[in-house]
């Protein structure tokens, strides 16, 4: 049984311009973690200082939620840039979300990037060199997402002295070796609410998630990553918490 | 005569992407203070970088230069954004490439508003406050126009506790009022070097300038602004140096 | 009694990458002529080719609908662009969506400038007169605001023999010059659906729009301007429909 | 021998808001047929206007030079789109250029793509399938790179009833199976005029390249692309011109 308290972290601050998404003040209340867009995949600045403001209101740890450059893609596009530009693009966006944090004296307390920008520093360990490099700047740990054996984005961030946090996602499907399935593949997002409470109590319980050919999958996470901009999301993660709660008992 | 030493400041890392604008290497050892676009009229996270290493190279202090989201017009556009708008997106700016200094062992210095919203600043007051306010959040001076009287911009700096920094331009035209002369006029840019060293002189060892009707302004300057993209610029900032320096004796 | 039916014309497509705005399906089959975002204030290319074809699917009219290039700002905010700045970027836009027509074998038939661009051209001569040089090259007409006096426009149009169409506004309040009143005025905006019919009424019937002062407009409008984004939008839209047509008894 | 002229194009309009590159006005009167960019990677409205005009005083054939979405990257970076993506935003992109030569009275005379999507474009034929839709939109013939076997571009553009340009690079190494060697190589740039005068007599006399290992590459090329950013392009173009004009003997 896990003895840490397992957190609940959701993307926050989505919207755009005119453009709303998601249910920011609805689920704000109800999460631990909100991983805050910094105006490349989504957000501007405007929306950016209100969810800081949100946040703090609710309690809320800030987390910066920086990705690639591109709104129409929602950041969810890989892009082929090259390590030094990621590095300093992440500088740049976690940059912005600090001050707009030290302007409202809060502070940041975390950075996990988004989209295609995190998969890649998964899939890639040139590219979390990039990101762990950037992010060893402000002094907060990095989230990055638990999988069965961690030793090699563990070496790297002790060469940056950077801490690292591990989220798991129990709306998404694993792969038997520990990766995310592909949102491009149909059977992706787990959808049943059943089986999402489910991964969550294995999680909390035994430290394991069921992989997508129903092989465990032994995961030790720090926190774990709900979706706000579904219709009963704020249900769904009030539900979470009651069993991720019980697991302490 | 002035006492203090009157600085020489240039707007620097203005090139973008693949497109190169002024010669920074060059003009980098000859000045004192560097205005390093933010990404928003110019600039990217690598050039804002690099400027950012160039400058401490050669120990010339490093301020941020925020504008109006516009690329293709350079930020001369003026552009009808609230303020509580300019505030966020000044934040942001100046945020992105403080982390930038930080994550060079170094500091930011000074902001300094760009074109367009450098003139909106200095004519419109509520403008000012904005701006102002969001300054005053990373506890460096602003950097503003010397005017024949300040105190408007002084009492609304107090409010804030937020020091200025009172610039001029021997290059441009002032109207006998103290405001520079629009670009959009033929007459607004002084290119005669004559001209120009009279300009810096006349300011560091008396205190004024020539406003276009030859009409005498009392201005009180901290800092002189080159501009380093002309051909000769570096031979006009050495001898500017030595007209300033003149001026202790 | 005006002879002409008024037509119905609405802005369409100004949804973002994964931003949704307004409620085009629902919305287009009630309508008669879409003005169509062109990726400056709103859309993308997917979604104006998407849009398209929604349009066509209902024989709806399709018309262009360029802006100031501000996504943040939903090309509401003024912007300092000079006329052979406006005429290219509104060559540009409208091409863009012209092409999207002729890639689905149908055609645009006019075009209305967005937000403050619109206002821009109704305020200032030489904005219109940019528009007017820009869309000429189309073969289509141009959509403006129908005034009390409509010379000035009407002189420019036919020097580039360019038609116009006319519109109005039943929700939105008229100064008694004709001029729509600012969005950032609190009255700016009729919500009360009975005062909007009743506009609609007046205008088809009488030809006249009651100002904001009560003071009564003599106004030719071959359309007008209804909004999609509402709760109620097709409801009062069918509504609106029925008062046009009473008009012709 | 090849009985067929080939002609020179080159990249132009690539200039952005207040930055200039390449050398358009000295290179134009020297080239063929103009890529010219369409604002996604380089230009902007004003600079694509100026660019027709340019080409229209020297008789130069008008291309559209569609990108990636990537001012930063110069379009240079491959991004993920999917091909339905790409179709619109190239029937976009060429759209807008294709009304920017109907206002000023000339047409659009074919399409090349640019960068990582015309790399794309060669080794991935789903996105040549998805560029073949969009273009064939516009009745005027897609530029592709010449290769030892064509059947598959052929094939597709068959079905869409598409006329093919092929085009050569002399400047450029090839790999023995005819694709260019990427640009992160070191040697992927020929630089030594006699290697690129060579590579040009080679293909236009006897119809081969010289690949990086030295092999024969056999390609018809219709066409070959200078690049008119070096210091010496116009002499080098001059001495490909008589070095290709020579073949016809």
């Amino acid at each position: 049984m896990t003895r840490r308290t397992i957190t609940i972290n959701c993307d926050m601050g989505e919207s755009f311009g005119p453009w709303t998404m998601g249910n920011d003040i609805k689920v704000m209340p109800a999460i631990d973690m909100a991983n805050i867009a910094c105006g490349f995949h989504a957000s501007d600045p405007m929306i950016m200082s209100y969810t800081v403001g949100l946040a703090m209101q609710h309690n809320v740890k800030i987390g910066a939620h920086p990705s690639y450059p591109d709104m129409q893609g929602f950041g969810r596009r890989h892009m082929a840039m090259n390590v030094e530009e990621i590095t300093q693009m992440v500088i740049y966006q976690v940059g912005a979300l600090n001050a707009m944090c030290e302007s409202q004296n809060t502070q940041l307390e975390y950075v996990k990037p988004h989209g295609a920008l995190y998969n890649d520093m998964m899939s890639d360990m040139n590219v979390f060199e990039a990101i762990a490099d950037a992010v060893s700047c402000f002094n907060v740990p990095l989230m990055v997402l638990a999988q069965p054996d961690n030793q090699m984005v563990l070496d790297i961030a002790d060469h940056y002295e950077l801490p690292l946090l591990f989220e798991a996602y129990i709306d998404r499907a694993y792969s038997p070796n520990g990766q995310l399935v592909s949102r491009s593949e149909a059977a992706s997002i787990i959808t049943d609410e059943d089986d999402i409470l489910n991964q969550a109590y294995l999680l909390a319980h035994f430290g394991i998630l069921k992989a997508i050919d129903n092989s465990d999958l032994a995961l030790e996470a720090d926190t774990i990553c709900v979706h706000g901009d579904s219709q009963h999301a704020v249900d769904i993660i009030h539900k979470l918490r009651r069993v991720l709660n019980d697991t302490k008992r």
